[in-house]
């Protein structure tokens, strides 16, 4: 029979940490818990397999469940001692989704199940609190209504707040025991009108109503959305968590709370943490109170109240005892949420904690050096797509800004934008490419959307634990939260702080580092990568085996790179040299020239220009490998349009405007993509050739002789499809060499090489590196011809691939392995069979991409090019591509 | 010792008829006639290896060369009983050039060399004919000076006109020996003017400098030209003939002559010929005087002249004769030169006579029928491109148009087109794309672009072996020569003829089967495809291996396809129904709606329209395989674009034509070839699939009960890169079948397959197989995409790709064996390895180019699919391929 329920609690369990799969994180982690012998609240987890067999089944159970969960049922009654429904004690449990990933607040939970009528005036007497029963009845009621009931939250809220009105009441705490009593009075009412029948009394329903919201919460709108956003599979399922209910609502005595073993946004080996006294743990994460801080530590640098170590303090140290239990004993930094009842501790939950790109590398790092975990496992630890947010500006210190308020530095990095309110807005705003800063009073799940559009979110109330906080955190935004100072005022569209008003579409900065808000655009800067990060890039620089360039051309990009720990430039677009100022007059001249002795005209006027660029790469690059591509014009992009730009070029070449405009006309292309471009230009006219060719060994000439560091020259052909191509170009590059070593008696030391990026070129390559000393695949023409989808118009279609499946990813941000990759194993494979030392890379964006990066590992690549700002990526995809793994999920 | 010269003469020679690399075609069939007994004046051979080490040394000799043509001179002398330079009895040799492949007029000649000063006289007493020995003296200086001294051939003719009209001669034959000795003295004062130096008196200073001249014509510029045309390697070189001269025009008992062993423009089983009597061969080849037929039979249907087979009986038996032996000898149809010197026949040259595609067919299959050749040689010897001309326009017969005039039906089929006189402007204007007819007095070698360039060709002058007929029906162009009615007046740019005047620009039409010429444009017809052509084809038929289909969507295309043979349609584009009149505006709609609501009302104004469409296509086909390809829209075509447009389908959507420009703005794309088209439409819009899946399916449906026999359908979705995209096409497809039959009771039996035509799908091929029932290579698409080439922007560029040998020939006409077709032999190996059943065909434009096929046989695919009316040539094509061979040239 299979096994659909399984038990835990009182220092054993039928599950444990490894069986995530069968009954989700939680699941697996209370039973883990439990059998490490800390006090876990006795339950049972009804696994995934019955959500599947739930959806198999429409929307039924196998036959067996309901026995096996009256049996874990009883056996809960006899851990805790007092049984379901038992009039005089009634056990109350809690319902709780889990699945294998966390998906915060995105599946339904209720609480306080078993209340009723009967059971409510049983839990006042054995808790000598009447007011704390039927507060917990009323929030059971509008629990269970709203998940089970498919009831709206606001007709509970709208009651409670006109009775609150009618009594002159301004806080729930303010409401007594028989308030609570009305309260409830008034909820069933709403119940038995907006369901038609009254609320369940009969915990059994209860129960098994509230399985049934958990199960149907997993096709939720927003559970649907977070799995696309995170690619969770729709398969895997929820388990549902059936757990006796302890309560920190009790009294004062009781508390509740949320702790990290670490400090999950800076990274630093602190207790970090917030509870609230005589509170219910929702409260905490609803950030509707903000909570008070765990250690006397975190409480100096913060505020007033009291903190748990001051407060409780023999609880603290249990407490402290069980969270370095945990993270010894699962090697990683744990998020834990905890209940005290009455004096006694309970843990509720622990799971690998979420935490910023910072605090991910920190505590690789720091683990590393304690010894808890090899070197290795800090290098697979850090997701490296995350290593971007810590390339996010921060604000400049020099910009002095003046402080408008301060809140939590709940999600580190700065960003600035219009000021939008409306999460969906944000969503509109943010497709027609404005920057947005979402300010909130709090956000809930519905408001993913719109944090994800904006650059940055801002809250008025809530900790750095609650829900802005910790999805903020997530996506790498910068975030402050609990800016009491500011007032927000929706039907207004603005919020007012100190006597200014800040209306919608105003500009804000936020510091997420440092809980700042500012007005205006500040001043930024780019982090320096010191610390952890360095030493982490070390690690990975000693574990990688492929080389990771830069594609760079001006200076800028050049340092960027370097700074970066590029090992050369891999990738130098000359025709993005071509746009400035006077040159693209020249470049004009060139392209509508009528014959070569036109051309070699306005070809003499880019060649200073020309060398002089590339003088300043090879001083900055000094001495690494320089690949320089050979023109590559998008000839639709440098064709003059206007009358102003084609009378400009008329009169540098003294040519008939008229007789130009027909030219460009006539040059002017149906499919740009697979038109005269790349390397059929040189074939058409190798003046060009000769042209850049010269320049580029003057200019390594003369940077040798500045420098003092011969330059690395690698001169690449783009866009080839056969060796015969390449030949053309190498006999007039080996020409011109021979020239400049005539005429300047210095022998230039070059390598000649190619693209890959169409189809044809993989298949040939074989032959093609007979005559090529390296190859760069350009993965994003490969990618544009193999599946025949151009970049600039796959807008229209390439949502609905990813989205329907057909993709699993976007191809121009990962390789679509099955297409392009094949072709690139195989030229790979053909041109290490003609020429064993040939050089191997890549300088598509995917050269950026850890998913890639592995892909190219494991086809052999010597290195890989990608932008300066991802070189670091690059680096620590590399060190884990060669390790043989990626990042765990740090969910 | 390397031997560089091999002799021939009276019954045997070095040489042979296999030895053409190293002789020239020329070269090795006069060893070959000497071998066989034949009369052939002796000589000698001068390899094509001297012409490669010419070119290859400076255009100097290897220094054996020297000595051996002096012994081979020797020899002939031996043979001729009287030798080179002899004051008393001359010996006179021609020198020739022949390379390995026929290149009629396009290198040097000179005849009669070995005359002089002193010879002449010599020859005259022997010849008893002093007129003769100065006219040939005469003819020996015009031609060597323009040819080994390079002086204007003009220079000579204007000479003899000043002194023809100065004794008022209006024609050569007025000339007297003592004129020709006048006219020999004012030749040699314009050569010693001309070239600084007098005419060489030294007979072997002349040979050495003829042998130089022909080695060098090998490069002079129409001979480059010709190559080019011809697929002729500059590397074969040519080899130069020497050979005694024998004299057709020593006097009334010798004579010259021409003649094919079977007819060359019908293929008629009967000698065909021309001679001239008292003349040199290239009076007969010049075109200059109209000679007489050889036989009787000819005769009479021509003109009054006595045949050879009347005035020279027994010489016309011998020659017949050799004829025989000759065509049985090579076992193929000989085109032979003849000289009768005073009686005595000479044979001067066989080699395989050049033939209409008519001939060729007719010939091929009357030679399988007298057991001369096997059926699969009768298969191999036609050339299926040839065809083509064969399935040219005719003249209707209901026209019964008034003829202007008659000439000689030089080259079959009939044109039309503008009078245009001078060849090159033909060319001009036929790139602007005007249709042409060349009208000449008489053409020659310099002419051949401007015939090629007409759609016909007219001359005044000449005969069925004229330069002009030659030409022409190798080109396979309608030419009708020698209609002497026809007066050109090319300073005036015009002709007259019956006292009517027709300038350049106006429109004639000739009939080169018959041999008429027709003022205006006639009606034409297209050939019925019986007799010859029918055998051949049912030959070819049941040689073949691969099935051949059409590329057709219209009725007229559909009728034609089965007129020419296909069996079934391999490819119907629905888009080309979309088109026309009030279905464009539906079209638009659709692309431009809003929503699917929008789509489908627009998708069920076309449905019925469809419907019809595919009932008359299944009709016609009468049961064989119809495959349909689901709408592959070229968006930017359907786009509306004028204000018109976009007015007149707004109205019918009863929309904004200002939302509508904008949305149809949006559409626009930067590279429509990669974009929104194909299976990606029907992913996004799968409403259009179940529209068209419904109409083929209920047309299927009523053309099985309207003819009785049951469609045959086979549904193929254009542009997939991936299974995933077949999946959901084949998804909506089954659904609406069940539909259907469900509707109407009858279950229709179809076929789901896709194109193939990315690189990502020829790659996944194998998974593609698990759904696809059939694979049909789009080798359009899979050319651009892999060679990153769009073929409508190629013009730019590929030119200077076929010129500079980067590319063979132009991918878009032969398959790109090396890129694309490893593909495509990848995709079929995969496809077959996953359902080894799988139909595999081609319908892109290389299904109806020869050497495709052949490669489409290699790699094994079921069936090709052409254009209508390249179905017979993908029929021989397919044939011959199945034979493992290709048409031999019939040069």
């Amino acid at each position: 029979m299979t096994k659909w329920v399984h038990r835990f609690g009182q220092g054993k369990a039928d599950g444990a940490a490894a069986m995530k799969d069968l009954l989700g994180g939680k699941g697996a982690n209370l039973a883990e818990m439990a059998n490490l012998g800390l006090p876990v609240p006795p339950g049972f987890t009804i696994t995934t397999q019955v959500c599947t067999y739930f959806y198999a089944h429409g929307k039924t159970y196998p036959k067996e469940l309901e026995a096996q969960v009256d049996a874990a049922l009883a056996h809960i009654g006899e851990l805790a001692g007092h049984s379901f429904g038992d009039a005089t004690w009634p056990l109350l449990v809690s319902v709780r989704s889990g699945a294998r990933a966390s998906m915060p607040g995105m599946m339904d939970t209720v609480l306080n199940l078993g209340l009723n009528d009967a059971t409510v005036g049983a839990l006042a007497r054995r808790a000598g609190n009447e007011r704390f029963a039927y507060d917990s009845y009323r929030r059971f009621i509008e629990m269970y209504s709203t998940v089970a009931l498919g009831l709206e939250h606001h007709t509970f809220e709208d009651a409670l707040e006109r009775f609150k009105e009618s009594k002159g009441y301004a806080l729930d705490t303010e409401l007594k025991a028989d308030d609570w009593r009305v309260i409830v009075g008034k909820y069933k009412a709403i119940v038995e009108q907006g369901a038609g029948r009254p609320f369940p009394q009969d915990p059994r329903q209860q129960l098994w109503g509230a399985i049934g919201a958990v199960f149907s919460s997993w096709m939720n709108h927003r559970a649907i959305v977070y799995r696309r956003l995170h690619d969770i599979p729709e398969s895997w399922g929820t388990a549902v968590n059936v757990q006796a209910m302890v309560f920190g609502n009790m009294d004062e005595t009781s508390a509740t709370g949320v702790a990290f073993t670490r400090n999950p946004s800076s990274g630093a080996r602190e207790l970090f943490g917030e509870f609230l006294a005589n509170a219910q743990g929702e409260d905490v994460v609803a950030g509707i109170r903000t909570p008070q801080a765990i250690t006397e530590a975190a409480r100096r640098a913060d505020s007033q109240k009291p903190s748990m170590e001051t407060s409780m303090p023999a609880i603290f140290e249990e407490f402290r005892g069980f969270a370095e239990l945990l993270e010894r004993h699962y090697r990683d930094m744990q998020d834990m949420e905890f209940t005290v009842e009455r004096g006694k501790l309970w843990m509720l939950q622990t799971r690998t904690g979420k935490r910023t790109a910072r605090a991910a590398l920190k505590i690789a790092v720091d683990m590393a050096n304690e010894g808890c975990i090899t070197r290795e496992e800090a290098i697979i630890r850090v997701d490296p797509a995350s290593l971007e947010q810590l390339l996010h500006p921060t604000i400049d210190p020099s910009a002095a800004p003046a402080i408008l308020a301060s809140g939590l530095p709940a999600s580190p990095g700065a960003a600035a934008g219009e000021i939008v309110f409306d999460p969906d807005e944000a969503e509109k705003l943010a497709s027609d490419g404005r920057k947005l800063i979402l300010v909130r009073v709090e956000t809930s799940p519905e408001d993913v959307g719109g944090m994800h559009a904006a650059e940055g979110i801002l809250t008025t109330r809530g900790g750095m634990t609650s829900h802005a906080a910790v999805v903020a955190r997530g996506m790498g935004k910068p975030c402050v939260t609990g800016v009491a100072a500011i007032r927000v005022d929706y039907d207004d569209q603005s919020f007012s702080v100190a006597g200014r008003r800040f209306a919608k579409g105003d500009t804000i900065t936020i510091d997420g580092s440092a809980g700042q808000v500012i007005a205006g655009v500040v001043k930024m800067q780019r982090p320096e990568l010191i610390g952890e990060f360095a030493v982490l890039m070390e690690w990975a620089d000693t574990t990688r085996r492929m080389r990771v360039r830069a594609n760079a051309e001006t200076p800028a990009d050049a340092r960027a790179a370097r700074r970066f720990g590029a090992q050369g430039i891999g990738l130098a677009r000359t025709e993005h040299m071509f746009f400035e100022g006077e040159r693209i007059v020249a470049v004009r001249e060139m392209i509508l020239a009528d014959d070569e002795a036109g051309r070699r005209a306005a070809l003499s006027k880019l060649m200073p220009m020309q060398r002089a660029d590339f003088k300043e790469l090879f001083e900055i690059m000094g001495g690494l490998p320089v690949t320089i591509r050979l023109l590559d014009p998008p000839l639709h992009e440098f064709l003059p349009h206007s009358d102003a730009e084609i009378a400009s070029v008329a009169r540098a070449m003294g040519a008939d405007p008229a007789k130009l405009r027909r030219r460009a006309r006539g040059l002017a292309e149906f499919n740009p993509m697979l038109g005269f471009r790349g390397v059929r230009l040189a074939v058409a006219y190798p003046e060009i050739v000769d042209m850049q060719a010269r320049a580029i060994f003057e200019a390594a000439i003369e940077a040798g002789l500045a420098t003092g560091q011969p330059a690395a020259i690698e001169i690449m052909a783009p866009l080839v499809f056969s060796r015969a191509e390449l030949d053309l170009v190498k006999a007039r590059i080996v020409a011109t060499a021979a020239a400049v070593e005539n005429e300047t008696g210095v022998a230039p030391s070059y390598q000649i090489g190619t693209m890959i990026e169409l189809p044809r070129a993989a298949l040939r390559a074989g032959e093609i590196a007979q005559t090529a000393e390296f190859l760069s695949f350009g993965t994003n023409d490969l990618t544009q011809t193999t599946l025949g989808v151009s970049r600039d118009d796959a807008g229209t279609f390439l949502g609905a691939y990813t989205e329907k499946g057909i993709l699993p990813a976007d191809p121009f941000v990962t390789i679509d392995q099955e297409g392009v990759g094949e072709l690139v194993s195989l030229a790979v494979e053909r041109a290490r069979a003609a020429r064993p030392q040939i050089k191997l890379g890549v300088c598509g964006e995917h050269g950026g991409d850890p998913a890639s990066i592995a892909f190219f590992e494991k086809v052999g690549l010597d290195y890989v090019s990608c932008s300066p700002f991802r070189v670091p990526i690059a680096r620590l995809a590399a060190a884990q591509a060669a390790l043989g793994k990626t990042a765990e999920s740090t969910a």
